[in-house]
């Protein structure tokens, strides 16, 4: 199965194991059961000296892009808007978009300072997509990440011009803000991220999202198409634009993009079951969002267990496209943000 | 008088004449006088063999400008946001912006085909503002040229959306529609749009309009920084982009950046004007839009003579900044084009 292009169809795999030896990588391999106790392992089966330690990474990493996102805009005239842009801009979150940004630039041998302005701007598209979903006109939600959501604060007009300026912004960033790379790998990085934005990426999976919310027909197909464009296009850009701004060739950008495209898909199918998952352990509660919202998921359409093995599927396809780059310490990361992927529990 | 650093001293100055021959492209130089039958000559005066003929200029221009906007975005799937993004783009217009941005090309010795992509890219942006400017947390506009605003025909989602969507697009394009310059210039451009739109140009103008409708201490400082972020910082950059894709030197392109905030200034001081003298001639209908929102205008502010001596003063700086480019038939289009903002009657 190819992520580029899936076909789904699900054969059974023997489950990965946290003792596997088989894995390229097996040093931060983990269990794909999804439970709690496994996903803690995550940071402590790096504390080998040789081996990768995936916790205190992307602390240092998020710390690093936490700090040039609050430099890349400072409030100026007129404060509002700025302000507004901030809130959402630096309301936290685990900065996964960035890190696989900076990753797959040092991967291919360029250093995390070409890559920070591309990871920045990444993010920055990321919070203008969820501002916008967020509108009474779209999503209509009042919290993100426990704190109300932009238009809450500020009201729907700042928080639309909120979104538009973060989108603009987030070019203006990578066209100057960029060293280390030639104009014409900038430029390729512009595109790139452009297009994950439009009708070939967010716009076009909000749309159809919108569109199928509620509908009884929704099948694998449609499924997909939402989560690909509201999902994993994005991640793609990153890890692409990372790759180019790094100096990657031409074929290790395309494996780097095959890499992306698995995750991607990963990312959403886990977040399908999470949502299923946590519904079941808290019965009484709140139910699944997405049940609520009476959305189409990959455990509705083919079952919690089918979902998971797709998961596995995808992950073992991303991790393959990793085979061929040479060093062990600069694949560590892209290879455990993955496992992170597949393995999270939120 | 500067207009990078507009100081409003207004001087009473001779008004242009018809019949000037001072002026250094008399040829197409019209009266200040803002009238009607004046303004309809704007197309007459230039049936010379010699001269200029401004109408056709424009008429040829535009429908070039159509055709590129028609070809850019083509119905894909999904086809409701494809549609939505049409339907405003193709919504006719003059298209003043684009064709400023092949002309300040054309005149730095740069072919059309070269800036049409920046110029298709402007328009876009242009476009994405009105339709998001015109939602009801907004503006709240039903009708836009005749029509139905976005919002109204496809829903606020979409056209939410559709306006993100082109904001996108207008980036992707540019990266990677421009053929004939270097990707250095091209990635200029792609900083210089960026900057037009956020923080630094409409939505700053849009946030501080918004605030200030309605308020009583708005001042001539606060309506200059409106007016610049909402109409002139765009116009600037529809000049700059084809200055810079068209391979202009550094001088070219400031002294082009001075005659685009000049006239799009201007081409809001004449919008003011336009919105006084029409409510004032139409009386018993509809009184100007400006006042009905309780807008701080020109006018208001500082009297409808004083306003067009302002407008004038623009006009003559703009042309200023033109002296010293050569060829007559490559600068004539920017006069024209500056006389056409000076003396438009809609």
């Amino acid at each position: 199965m190819k992520c580029s292009k899936p076909n789904f169809k699900i054969h059974r795999r023997a489950r990965l194991s946290s003792s596997s030896s088989s894995s390229s990588s097996s040093c931060f391999s983990v269990s794909a059961v999804v439970t709690k106790e496994e996903q803690e392992t995550l940071g402590e089966i790096s504390s080998g000296s040789d081996c990768f330690n995936f916790k205190a990474y992307m602390g240092e990493k998020a710390d690093r892009v936490n700090r040039a996102l609050d430099e890349s805009i400072s409030v100026k005239t007129p404060p509002t808007i700025h302000e507004a842009m901030r809130y959402s801009l630096l309301a936290g979150g685990k900065r996964v978009r960035p890190i696989l940004c900076i990753a797959a630039c040092e991967l291919v041998g360029g250093d995390e300072s070409t890559a920070m302005p591309a990871a920045c701007a990444v993010e920055m598209i990321h919070t203008m997509s969820l501002i916008h979903d967020d509108l009474p006109c779209m999503d209509n939600d009042d919290f993100r990440r426990g704190k109300p959501t932009n238009h809450k604060v500020y009201g729907e007009d700042v928080a639309v011009l909120a979104g538009d300026s973060l989108l603009a912004f987030a070019f203006q960033h990578i066209a100057s803000a960029t060293v280390g790379a030639s104009p014409a790998r900038v430029l390729a990085a512009v595109g790139e991220l452009a297009k994950s934005i439009g009708t070939e990426g967010l716009v076009a999976g909000q749309v159809v999202d919108i569109a199928s919310t509620g509908a009884k027909d929704v099948g694998l197909e449609q499924l997909e198409f939402i989560h690909i464009h509201k999902t994993a296009v994005l991640l793609e850009a990153a890890v692409v634009l990372g790759a180019i701004v790094g100096g990657g060739s031409d074929t290790q950008v395309e494996k780097l993009r095959k890499f992306a495209r698995c995750i991607g898909l990963l990312f959403q199918v886990v977040d399908d079951i999470l949502d299923v998952t946590k519904s079941s352990e808290e019965l009484g509660k709140t139910a699944g969002k997405d049940i609520v919202a009476d959305k189409m998921t990959y455990p509705k359409l083919m079952g919690l267990e089918k979902s998971r093995e797709f998961a596995e599927e995808l992950l073992a396809e991303a991790k393959q496209q990793l085979e061929g780059f040479e060093s062990y310490k600069a694949v560590a990361p892209l290879v455990a943000l993955a496992e992170y992927i597949a393995y999270r529990q939120n």
